[in-house]
């Protein structure tokens, strides 16, 4: 017997069982059956079940044959979802796959163990910040740098909006980054670790990643809703097995903005990173500036942990206008394993460092 | 005065001024003004406009320095809608950038008068279908292709479900259709294209574009959704000035299923797919087993043409459940400047050459 990729999804509508049979098809084979050949039948996702509920969408679980995704993750993502994306009324709400199709294209890499290794922090939670905003000088994002990671911040990242601009170009910034966090570090005591945004079209994407690598980046931030999820790989290939690959949500919203259709927060910032082979992930947590309800944010760590695939867990990164205040109440939701994700806020009043150091006591405090 | 990119958002909810004000700085910024430097200020967007109106969304209309796109298409994207695809109530639906801005990444193109010079149709409605199901060997897909090249069609592409999956590895896939193609082209004087799917992951989505170059394919079936827009670049660079670019929706969905956030679908299947460089785009049309209106629809042909940024047209390429008889209702709805994209049509009862001579027939009555 053939091993399957298996998909649930929310259905919505008044005929749920027929809107699966269509998804099925439209995922597998796009040609009505009858007009199918016999021998691609062997290719033909079927219906599990249709389970409705009163009042809500229906679940159905559909199964693929694994050889869909013909053992890439561009591919999976196209079985799952690629045209009935599309549609309203379809969302992708869980998701198992057998342990021999990720093995094809993930990498030894640090995850949750690795990155606590790195930044010597065995059990307290993670604490994370962003340079930030664009415009500043690579001087500007550099002082920053060197304040956060004296402060005792376990990850320094570029905001996702620091590319090539001409007020910080990718090289100058990267350099002068480095240098200041490793200052920091080597003065201070310090473990913190950059991780420059890179996001740069085409070729420029490795060119980057290598130039960082070289220059001494401990790995990258990573957007896969503008770069492409196999982008995270390529950045695998790059860093090897220590580097820190942090995914970023831009442009990763419209599949999670309306529960109509799309995909789960905990199934794309959860076990979709954990496919790709990223380290840690970011996402909006509930209590900011985004739409994820508390709940959401729940089964988002709990997917980030939970047996998959036989994958290492993603460290669950909360973000979009986290405080330091609210430290102990998100721990507390979150677990020790969490990246809190706080940027303006160590900004306040200019004092960056004394800010961090204050983030860091709460992270011992609660670790 | 420095240039800059426009933004329309369609915003819903109480205060559309404020939610706007708080989209140009998350874009821009994302840091509150008051705590960024007076040296940032620069990079800093600017809400031009915030029209209410009764009953739906207000129009927030944002100005970004155009620096800020740092001259790559990815983080144009970045810019225009990275963080806040993530918020319900706020959906792009306009642009305008300086054409200074995508010269810096397009290249010469066919786009519509060049496929139209590539398959000797100077006026007519162009016709393209698509290679299917997945789980037919190389031998049954390349039979198709004879038999639609054969018919007349214009454009062959493999259904984006068509990767490198063990019944039809890539590289088989792409010397049996194009060979088959040629064959058909010589012996009736056809001059139907061929264009393999090519989402292959990292470092093989260049090798197998190379690959399907030098085996005589005419182009290739990008998936921006999947492989980020900037890959559609790559694709230009491997292919060249004649080299036809299709781009297909598959995972786009999440921006255009919903009506209060993500991408209006004018903007993302026209002026986006523009800025890439696409020749043509393909859309769910109206009437088919996907959600777009037929207003959505004519929208998206208009974004295909009209003046913009300096770029030439993209052909809109309606599918997603098209039929033959439909074909006068749907070049009357999107002109003749249009790529008919009709698949399981073209199947019925095994008769692929004589559904596609229909199909011909139908178009040049058109014409």
């Amino acid at each position: 017997m053939t091993e399957v990729i298996t998909a649930v999804y929310e259905v919505s509508g008044d005929d749920p069982e027929a809107r699966a049979a269509g998804a099925a098809v439209e995922q597998s084979h796009e040609l009505p059956t009858a007009l199918a050949p016999a021998s691609a039948l062997v290719s033909l996702a079927r219906v599990v079940s249709v389970e409705r509920s009163a009042g809500g969408p229906a679940r159905a679980t559909i199964a693929y044959p694994v050889e869909l995704a013909g053992a890439e993750l561009t591919q999976l993502l196209v079985v799952l979802l690629g045209n009935i994306s599309l549609q309203d009324g379809l969302r992708l709400v869980d998701l198992d796959v057998p342990a021999s199709l990720p093995a094809a294209w993930t990498r030894p890499h640090p995850a949750v163990a690795g990155i606590r290794r790195l930044v010597g922090a065995p059990t307290r939670p993670l604490l994370a910040t962003a340079l930030k905003p664009v415009g500043l000088s690579p001087e500007g994002l550099a002082a920053q740098a060197y304040a956060f990671a004296a402060g005792g911040i376990d990850i320094i990242k570029d905001d996702q909006g620091l590319a090539n601009q001409v007020w910080a170009p990718f090289r100058e910034r990267v350099a002068a980054v480095t240098d200041a966090v490793a200052r920091a570090n080597a003065e201070h005591g310090t473990s913190a670790r950059y991780l420059p945004a890179v996001s740069g079209p085409g070729a420029l994407f490795e060119e980057r990643l290598r130039f960082a690598r070289e220059r001494g980046a401990d790995g990258a931030l990573v957007l896969p809703g503008i770069s492409g999820y196999d982008r995270i790989c390529v950045a695998r290939e790059v860093f090897g097995a220590d580097g820190i690959l942090y995914a970023h949500p831009s442009f990763l919203g419209g599949f999670t903005a309306a529960g109509s259709h799309g995909i789960a927060p905990d199934v794309l910032f959860g076990l979709i990173s954990r496919l790709a082979g990223a380290d840690a992930a970011i996402f909006p947590s509930y209590g900011g500036r985004f739409s994820l309800t508390r709940v959401e944010c729940e089964r988002i760590a709990a997917a980030s942990s939970r047996p998959f695939a036989g994958l290492a867990p993603v460290l669950p990164s909360p973000g979009g206008g986290m405080t330091v205040a609210r430290a102990d109440e998100l721990v507390g939701v979150y677990g020790r394993d969490v990246l809190l994700l706080i940027g303006a806020d160590l900004h306040r009043d200019g004092a960056l460092r004394e800010n961090t150091e204050r983030f860091r006591e709460t992270a011992e405090r609660l670790g």
